[in-house]
């Protein structure tokens, strides 16, 4: 085991009517003048957001609202928020939706008080020390954004899809309520499982020994995801299935099944260029892209590939081991599609032909290497693109 | 799954050589005048104490001390860290121990800005707001009261032995060094895995549906105690296995295990009129109690203890419920057995003939009340002691 530290300091408020506790949880953190960011239809839609306005007006907090969040969230959005921010002296946002919302709105958070360009946290090039505090309505259970210290944005030009951190970006309460996920279509309840699955399998896959209490956490995580995904693709507006699914996917990320090991984190790499290329959900992107990479990486570090078979698949623990990890790899497969996910480039509306410009990005974005179960250079990166796209098999 | 709040806020500082970064975290943490609270001969034999107070006189942190806390931790030691604290004007506690110290510093922490008699909290007729920021250096995995929001402390006069709890009583940080747990004999260490697990169990066994999530996490928690145990015993000083076992006391006991659920603590209250009255140590107690108690529950939710039994013990999940459920409090049995602890009144030196006297101070502890799971009486509470001293059979 490594050695890590961990802090998860979130308030989560989670269950039925709790989006009531708004204007009182806002006033607790120190909140006077809040920036409401939203993404579009769904939150006006269903009344969310009115619900929301009122309970602040009901208690005296002055708002500004910003909402026109798409999926795979911009730059531009970014600037008008830390404009808008800064002319009307906000200091507290409170992003209603799933994770693009949620991204924004730290990336705003840290922009804001910030004299540079926002874009140099994403270049990593400075370290976000400061941000005005975050706070989430959560409406899509999927990035785990609500609990974790991460945001992911796309500089349009170009379309650099990058991720940065800090303690400060963790929200400092989030409010679940699994009924606001009851009118969520499938498809997006499928997306939303697999990233919560992959934000576990990024963690789970190491060559880091004797974690046996973080990987436990992991498969108990995916063991329950596995178990509730069919529950709530058959029963949308099933209570229970809706709110293990939604505790999952904090779960997923807030830190509990990654710490004292090597985290992984190739394949949200190579599918990061992916939705920037094509515009699809990410999710979609990680059904293709972690088989993908899980076949070309199992036989360096098979026993890990067995446990996964063994224990979160229940594959027989008998016999050649790479037949056992090919066999859990296959059950992910099978379960991504039964969940009506593509799992390959053809399903996912990606052309073999494009790899070399998925490549070029790849090589910007993620420096010439990426990953750590397996250090990958872009020629294992190309080979990982072409097994997503049937050019070539597994190892 | 019920509605719930969670918040952990605690910075988890874990691995080898971490105690070097006390100072810097008091400091983070505000912390200008310090009590040091510790036991005795450990932490002095160790080292460790005189390691910290280097550590702060280099910072140039100042500090007090107060020694001498003693398992089943008592209030005469809190009212004289409370005049201490007042005297010396300390606003910052840091506790280097395990759970009696701990609790003991959350007692004096509680205690110190309040005007009134500190156990008024432990009476639970006022509730706790504020208290001094507490911080540890964890040397006994077992009671998870690094990263939990409780105390127990024993009142001297009339031995009450009580709980109390409050979010202002969550460490600020707590510094979790494996090597430290080294030296710990056989017995404590095998008391504390006991303890980890009893926490984890009496979150467990609950009536509320639904809580597949929680319920993973629980069983993740026991898998990885379960494995690593028996490593733990037999080669104490295996980084690797004392790590995962330390781990797992914090997960057990930060509360991911409970959320959404009614959670029991029957066999706790049971237990803890065991220790105060033999001055036994907690976990021996457990050992004895938690499988007495299941016994005398389990036909009230055979499902969850069916559950138990396949998923944490391995039990075939074929024929009759009731035979399944008992396979698998046995195989808790034997696994205590094997760490070498008590399962008896007999094993323990506790006696039948003072199940009266059991019955007296735990009627005025609990109000006459124990349990969610089952809610026991004070009949049901001397069946489970009549169990636990073999003068009757399990229901």
């Amino acid at each position: 085991m490594n050695n890590f530290r961990f802090c998860s300091p979130t308030e989560f408020v989670f269950g039925r009517n709790t989006v009531k506790n708004t204007a009182q949880l806002i006033k607790k953190y120190g909140g006077t003048k809040v920036l409401i960011l939203y993404g579009g239809r769904s939150a006006v839609k269903s009344g969310l957001l009115a619900e929301v306005e009122g309970n602040l007006q009901n208690e005296f907090i002055e708002y500004v609202k910003l909402g026109g969040v798409q999926p795979n969230p911009v730059d531009t959005l970014v600037y008008e928020g830390i404009e808008l921010c800064r002319k009307e002296q906000v200091n507290f946002i409170l992003a209603i939706g799933g994770g693009s919302v949620i991204d924004t709105a730290k990336a705003i958070a840290a922009g804001t008080p910030y004299a540079g360009d926002f874009w140099n946290f994403f270049e990593r090039t400075v370290a976000i020390n400061r941000a005005l505090p975050v706070a989430t309505i959560l409406t899509i259970p999927a990035a785990g954004s609500e609990g974790s210290e991460n945001t992911v944005i796309t500089k349009t030009k170009g379309g650099l899809k990058r991720g940065t951190g800090s303690p400060a970006l963790r929200p400092v309460f989030s409010i679940m309520d699994p009924v606001l996920t009851f009118t969520l279509p499938a498809n997006q309840t499928a997306y939303g499982i697999t990233d919560m699955m992959a934000h576990v399998m990024e963690r789970y896959f190491t060559q880091t020994k004797e974690v046996e209490v973080t990987d436990r956490l992991c498969e108990a995580i995916l063991l329950a995801v596995i178990q509730e995904a069919p529950r709530v693709l058959q029963e949308p507006d099933n209570y229970e299935a809706r709110a293990n699914i939604m505790w999952a996917s904090t779960m997923a990320h807030n830190g509990i099944c990654g710490v004292g090991r090597e985290e992984d984190w190739a394949t949200h790499g190579l599918e990061h260029e992916l939705s920037a290329l094509y515009g699809i959900a990410h999710g979609a992107g990680l059904a293709v892209m972690f088989p993908a990479w899980m076949q070309y990486v199992y036989t360096s570090g098979i026993d890990r590939f067995v446990q996964f078979a063994v224990r979160v698949w229940g594959i027989e623990n008998v016999g050649d081991k790479k037949e056992i990890a090919g066999k859990g790899i296959q059950a992910l497969k099978n379960f991504f599609i039964s969940m009506g996910l593509p799992v390959d480039f053809a399903a996912l509306g990606a052309k073999a032909a494009d790899i070399d410009r998925l490549i070029e990005t790849l090589k910007i974005n993620s420096g010439g290497s990426l990953g750590n179960f397996c250090k990958l250079d872009m020629n294992d990166a190309r080979a990982i693109y072409e097994i997503a796209a049937g050019l070539r098999g597994c190892n």
